[in-house]
Formats: C-alpha cells, sequence, structure tokens
C-alpha cells in the first residue's frame, strides 16, 4: 500500500463509501475510514495528520464534525496529539488484522491456512462425541419436549395484561433475592399439598433451568473432588453438570425399587452428593419404593450426604396419586428437591426452583441473584397468579389426560409391532406409570446405537438407553418422549420403524 | 402408640382430617391418613388390613375408592398383597421420620441437635464469606441494575401482543438449536454495525445470562487445571464461575491502556483462557487501546489461546461513539465476544449471548439446547421484532442521555463533597467516559470495606474496589452504579455520606 496524504485519500474514499449506501452519519463514516485506513497500513504510522479546520475545508465538512473524529480516534490509541504541533497516526498495524473491519464485517472470516484454529478441550469433545448429542433435531419422541399448543396461552396472555397493569415498571428490576417473593409463595403452596414437600417459602430459589439448579448445588455443596452417586441409568446433562463442575462421578445400576443404598460395611468414603429420581427414575420410569427412601433418609443423616432429588415431572402419573416426595419423608433436611416448569408448561419457560434446607435457604437465594440474577420478574409475577387462581392445577389435570391417551396408543401400537419379540421376552416396555417417556428394552446384545441412527433418518428420535449408562454398563434400547406428538400420528410413527425394531430383536 | 383394627382408627381419623378444611378428594386423604399411620408406626407392620368391601361399608365409601387408595399404597411399598389371604403392612417405620408429611407439612423442621446439619463446602463458604456477597440489598447504587423505568413497557408490550398473535403456539415448543433465528439474525446485524462484530447469525447463541455463556466457555473449550487470566480488579463472578470450573486462576494488574499482554520470553505456559473487558474495564472503566488489543490478537494466535471479550455495556459510551469491539480486529477466530441485554433494556430480561468461532458454532448452539434448552422464544421473537423495527437503537439513543446527566449529577456531587481530597491527590475518580457506574478511588491505606459497610448502614450501596481484587493486590475505592438512581436522588445520596467520604480520605 503506497503512502498518500490524508486529505488526498479521504477525498477519494469518502464518495465510495457515501454512495454504499451507508446510513450512518458522515461523522461515523470519517471515523471507520481512517481506523480502517491506519490498521490496514492503508496510512502509515508517524504521518502527520491535517488540522480540523484544513480537513475541513477540504472535505466540505462542519469543522466540529472533524473535530469530533479526532477525538474518537485518539481516543481509540489510533492517533496521538504531539507536544504543540500537531497529530500523529500510531504505529498499530498488524500482520493478520481485519483489513475493514467496518466495511465487510458480514463476511465470515475463514482461518487462514497459518493459523491453528481454537479447538474444544477434552471435556469438550466429550461433549461432542457424547451419544446423546445427536439427538436433539426437532422430529417425534424427542426428548424434554412437552406439547405447548395444550397450554392455554389465551389464558395466559390475559393474566400477562393484567399483571403488567399492576406492575409498577421499577418491579420489574429487581426481586428479593432468588425470585420473586410472589412466585416462592404459590410454589411452596403448590408442592406442599401435590408433593408432599416441606418447606416455608423462603426455602424456594427460582433458577432458569434445572442445570442451573444443579450447578448451584455443586458450587456451594460440594468442592472439586468430591463424589457424586449417579443412578445408572442416568440423566446424563445431569451428570455432564456435576463433572464439568469438579465432582468425582461414581453410580451403581438401579433395581426395580430405584437406587440401592451402599452397604455401610464396605469401608467406602460415602458420596458427598447422591443424584436421585425418586417418582420416575430416568430413563427406566420406576419410582422408587418408600422403604429405599426411608434407606437412603438415614443414610444421608448418618454420613452427612447431600440427596438430589429431582422431581423433574412428577405430577404426571397416570396409576393412583403421584407419589409424595422424597425430601418430604425427610426431618433432618438432607435432601434439596429439585422442580421444574419446563415440564408441565412448556419447555420454553425458563422457570425452574430449588427448596433448600432451611439453614442454607438464604446462601442459596443469594448466590442465584448473585450469579444468575433474579430472573423474569413479570414472568414470575404471571406464574404466581397462574397457580395461584387454580390454572395451574387446571392445566395438569388437563394434559394429564391427554398424555395418558398418547402414552396408551405409544404402548399398544408397539405392542402391536413388536407382538412375537414380547412375547419370546425379547422386547418389553419399563416405566410409563409416571411421566411422559417410555423405554422399550432389548436384550444387551442389541446394537441399540446403531438402531437409534437408522429410526433417527427415518424422522422418528428414539434415543439409545446405552447412551445414558455409565461406565461399562450395557443396556440395551430405545426412549420414546410421546408428550409432544399428537395421539393420531404415534401409532403410524411406530409402524413406520416397526419393521426395523422387528428386525432388530429377531 | 398401641395397635388398633385399622377401620377403627380410620373411623376416628377421617372425620378430624375432613374438619381439618382438607379440600384433597376423600380417597387422597385417606391414603394420606393410612401412609402416615404406617410411617408413624401407629399402624403396626405386618398388620392384616379388612378388605375393601368391609372398609368400605365401616367408612360408608364406595368400594371403588378403597381400591385406589389399595392399589396407590402397595405401589408405594406401604402394603403387599399376601398369597391369596388378604393384603398386609410392610415393615418401613423409621425412627426420624416425619411422623405426618402430609397433616404438618407448613411446618419447617428443625434439624434434630443429635443429627449434624449439612454445611457448606469450601468453595460454598468462600462464596458465602467473598466481600461481594453483602452488597445485593435493593439500595441506590448497587450494580447490575438499570433503570427500568426508562423501558418502553407499552410499546414492548405491544409487539408482544402482536407477536402472540402471529406465533404458531407450537413455535413455543423449541427453536433452532441455540436460540431463535429471528434473533440471531437481528443480534448479528446490530452488533455488525453498533459494535463492529465480525458475525453471522449462525454464529449468535441465545444464553440466559453472561454466567450461562461463560459457563459454555469453560465446558467446552477448558479441562479441569487450564489456566485463565483475569484483569485484577475484576468482575468477581466471572472469577467464581471459572474457578467452579476447574480453571486456574491467575490474574495481572490492569493499567491505563487495560491488561498488559505477558512477555513472550518469560518461558511461562499460556493461559489457554483471557477474560478481558476492553469497552469499559470492569471496575475500572478504561477501554482497552487499540494498541493493545492488537498485541493480544497476536499473543492469542500464537499461543492457542481463547479471549473472552466481555462486552457487558459498550453500548453506554458518552464521550464519542462507543470503541469496535476487539472481536472485529480479530481474522483469526481466537475472541469468544459475550453480550447481554440486561444491561440495556432491564435487569429481569434473561437473554444473553455468545458469538462463537464460525467453526465452533454449531456445538456452542446444541450444548446451549442441551444443558440450557432454547430459552423463552415468545420472549426472543419480541426482541427480535424491537430491535429490527429500530426501537433498540431508539431506547438505547434514549436513555445514554438520561445516565449522561445521571453521570454527570454523580460526578459532580462527589467533586463538590470531596474537592479538598480530589486536589490533594487523596481521592479521583476513574471510568466513567462509558457504562454505567464511576469508580472513586483512594489512596491504598484507606480501608474501603469498613467504609463501603458504613455507607450500606446508611442506604447507600458502594461495594469496595477492594473486594474485585484478586490475590494481595491493595486497590481502595468504592464502587458507584447510579443507572438506577433517579436523576434528583443523586445528589443528596452523596451528601447523605459525604462526612463518611471525607474522614475516610482525610
Amino acid at each position: 500500500m503506497y503512502t498518500v496524504a490524508l486529505h488526498e485519500w479521504l477525498k477519494q474514499q469518502l464518495p465510495l463509501v457515501r454512495a454504499a449506501e451507508d446510513r450512518r452519519p458522515i461523522g461515523a463514516q470519517l471515523t471507520a475510514l481512517i481506523r480502517n485506513g491506519i490498521l490496514n497500513g492503508t496510512l502509515s504510522p508517524a504521518l502527520r495528520i491535517p488540522s480540523s479546520r484544513m480537513l475541513a475545508t477540504e472535505l466540505g465538512l462542519a469543522r466540529n464534525t472533524v473535530v469530533s473524529v479526532y477525538e474518537q480516534l485518539q481516543m481509540e490509541g489510533l492517533l496521538v496529539a504531539g507536544h504543540g504541533s500537531g497529530t500523529y497516526i500510531c504505529r498499530v498495524a498488524r500482520e493478520g488484522v481485519d483489513t475493514g473491519p467496518w466495511r465487510d464485517a458480514e463476511g465470515v472470516s475463514e482461518p487462514a491456512s497459518a493459523h491453528t484454529p481454537l479447538s474444544l478441550s477434552a471435556r469438550g469433545k466429550a461433549y461432542l462425541h457424547h451419544p446423546m448429542h445427536r439427538y436433539w433435531r426437532p422430529q417425534p419422541f424427542r426428548g424434554a419436549l412437552m406439547d405447548a399448543s395444550l397450554f392455554p396461552h389465551a389464558l395466559w396472555n390475559r393474566i400477562q395484561q393484567q399483571q403488567m397493569r399492576l406492575l409498577d415498571p421499577l418491579d420489574l428490576g429487581e426481586g428479593d433475592a432468588g425470585g420473586l417473593m410472589a412466585l416462592k409463595r404459590a410454589i411452596a403452596d403448590h408442592i406442599r399439598t401435590a408433593r408432599g414437600v416441606r418447606c416455608q417459602p423462603e426455602q424456594v430459589v427460582i433458577t432458569d433451568s434445572t442445570t442451573e439448579s444443579l450447578e448451584l448445588v455443586a458450587r456451594l455443596l460440594c468442592d472439586a473432588g468430591d463424589t457424586i452417586l449417579l443412578e445408572n441409568p442416568c440423566y446424563w446433562a445431569a451428570a455432564q453438570t456435576a463433572a464439568d463442575h469438579g465432582l468425582h462421578l461414581t453410580h451403581c445400576d438401579v433395581d426395580e425399587w430405584g437406587l440401592p443404598v451402599p452397604p455401610s460395611s464396605e469401608g467406602l468414603s460415602a458420596p458427598r452428593l447422591v443424584y436421585l429420581t425418586p417418582s420416575n427414575q430416568f430413563p427406566l420410569g420406576n419410582p422408587m419404593s418408600v422403604e429405599r427412601r426411608l434407606e437412603w433418609i438415614e443414610y444421608a443423616r448418618a454420613h452427612g450426604t447431600v440427596l438430589i432429588e429431582d422431581d423433574y415431572d412428577s405430577e404426571y402419573r397416570f396409576n393412583g396419586e403421584p407419589f409424595p416426595s422424597l425430601q418430604g419423608l425427610d426431618t433432618t433436611d438432607h435432601v434439596v428437591y429439585l422442580g421444574t416448569f419446563s415440564k408441565t408448561l412448556y419447555r420454553g419457560i425458563r422457570i425452574a426452583f430449588i427448596v433448600a434446607p432451611p439453614h442454607l435457604a438464604q446462601v442459596f437465594a443469594d448466590a442465584s441473584s448473585d450469579f444468575y440474577r433474579d430472573g423474569d420478574l413479570l414472568l414470575q409475577q404471571v406464574l404466581a397468579h397462574f397457580i395461584r387462581e387454580g390454572h395451574f392445577a387446571t392445566h395438569i389435570r388437563r394434559t394429564r389426560l391427554e398424555y395418558a391417551a398418547r402414552r396408551e396408543a405409544l404402548a399398544q401400537a408397539l405392542q402391536q409391532e413388536l407382538a412375537d419379540a414380547m412375547a419370546a421376552g425379547r422386547a418389553s416396555i419399563s416405566g410409563g406409570a409416571a411421566g411422559v417417556h417410555l423405554t422399550l428394552r432389548f436384550g444387551a446384545h442389541v446394537d441399540d446405537r446403531a438402531l437409534a441412527a437408522r429410526c433417527e433418518d427415518m424422522g422418528v428420535t428414539t434415543p439409545p438407553l446405552s447412551a445414558y449408562c455409565l461406565g461399562n454398563a450395557r443396556m440395551s434400547g430405545l426412549v420414546l418422549s410421546y408428550a409432544a406428538t399428537p395421539r393420531e400420528s404415534i401409532a403410524p410413527l411406530v409402524v413406520r420403524i416397526g419393521a426395523l425394531l422387528r428386525e432388530a430383536t429377531r
């Protein structure tokens, strides 16, 4: 690049910029033009720039405009004022620097071949290669998704209008630590009766997601190197979150009554944390027996262990009423209860919650506010009202019937397609009394990942059971989440993968 | 407790429960009553329970109701069916178990004195005792808070109504991985011109908060034990988040041009991550010079280091236009850019974002969806519209004027109260050209924590600068965030703590 007198160069360039439908004010255009010229080396370092008066005259601009441009570039460190002798360009141009961040910002840069592009870390790569990573496509039977069309949008909207009128905008600014007290009260009242949770509103801490709830538990109750005991198979994002917070993962296979309590005679040190899904083991779908619950409470008390009760979808129980929570059985405050509304209202609603032990509630609330702020307070206000006026209970009741019908349709379709394999004990359905998924189980020799990949390619997302297994555990099956699939679509979808299923279980 | 025949006992108890304004269906009341009786030992294990027909007759209930109650309790593992000879109570009662989780769930349990209550972990305690932990009270000058009354609620509301009518409820269910594409597009367009960020919409990943953005970077690009280099002083929640994800924290004092680049001759291994606030160093308030930015880009390229650019409040620059971003200067994709709307719209809006390098954008989007879901899609739709129609730019322009006036009022009030100390160089104001806080600096001997505690007690929240310092660094000062304090209240509040400030700087 040749060096030119600044005003000559600008006289050439400025009309080009202006012609390029650049709608920024002329001052901003001029600043960008000089900035780019300096950065890409067109304008040489140590070049003295014309006085603002001269440049203004040359370009036909107001002098004030040019003064502002020079000031801006001085603040950016691109120009420097000499001692009483004008203003100079600084020595800043660098190889590999964008030659025109303002002119050509639309283009995504290709990493130059000479530079090694940034790569994922080992744990980032582990995530990338985790077998669950590919099952997020928006296809039928995909997990963690409710039917948003069953949500009473019009009603919700009316409540929101009402609350917006009532709410002082200033209240949107900040809430009580850990979320809006009105919502904490509504949640506490609801889970006391619906879930048998023992709690005061002060124990409820609002979070954005169950992952965030888990993170707070890991940050406040665990140190790097502490052990967490996981159910096997297990909700994979919980395991990954624990690992990413420095926890040492251990696991034990669940039996039909839930996660067994380690024998105390073994002399092993007790885990600091135990992650449990007592209402509906994820993904196998059995509830934990009361006997086992009581053993865990005794164990936690004896060893100072924290029990995480992830009560993710217990509102949906189809045979009988939902089991009361593990937390409600414990009088010694060793259970941290986690709930979420993304499994009862819709996936997009970013409200989950923690019920912390009373003596730890304040620090959980503070930490939630410090790290994640207090959440969307209007949304919290609307949800509080929705619960308090009974709409939440109505919604659960109504959707429970619909989800029960979908579950029935799915179970029937699977039984029909796999009648022979089921009769011969080569396939079975696990779970389904609660929650919104069924797990189809096969003998351990069936390659469920290959099968799931083929189903995925046929437009049906059925994550393989083995992907939820920790360590060397060998379980084979497919997890089918039916909540978001309309009732009448269920059987045809199962028929679509029927031949694949029969072939795999032959 | 004495053992009684079940039906006799129930005939006594059931009317009491019904009288206690228990609005649950009779079946649920009966289930809870028997469950509690079993758990607290009132009903002996191995007791044979009456047939459903007999109990129904005795209690005057439909037989079906009693059958359902028995089935529920069997599922819970509290009753067991004998072989052809009736149903029995299981041996499950345990000491220390709540005697009535359904009758007395309102009472918060006191940890029995014989049991050690759960305690915080070492890092939980470090958080609890962090000097910043006490500065969350909703008082004037508190940080991380904008003036929600300046937000155009009515306009936002209209857009929301409109979008709600247009949106298919099913679209609320799930979005594109990493957030709604319409919002990604709007953000990309905005930051390309307003912030000089080089990006395509696909590189934008929507998150709930900057903490969540940082967590994704730590989870995907770092392993436990990796080093992060932090600016000193530093945004404390960023440091804590990095530490909680297993990173090894190192730090270096910032100078007037920003964080110095480590000399390459030192032979020390380069950090994996560098956390930078180039637009407005937090909390000192200086922008990083262009020269320094270019040095960092060169360093990152040479060492394979990830630069995090936390551009938290760069939209608010009062002298001249905002500096273009560090990310826009980099052609080698070593910068991960973080932005947030909670500093421009209102604290409660839970929308922040990451601009990932192009080749890593998909895995960031996937991980965001896998761990934190896709966010509130209606909210994202409304924000996309708000930006695209120019309302966001208008809002920034309007509030920038108001915040500039508040900043001026604060600076003047401080200069007036501390005229002598400032003239003698014992106090000065740092920052203020951008962002929404000023930092009052004192000599290192001033005990800023004692001073801040006294201000806090007088109703003015001014976190001490030393609380943001890492290691043994000794900086003394107060951080005053003025955005949420009305203009006319600012001077009186400064006068209120004026004597304290003068005394401390004498």
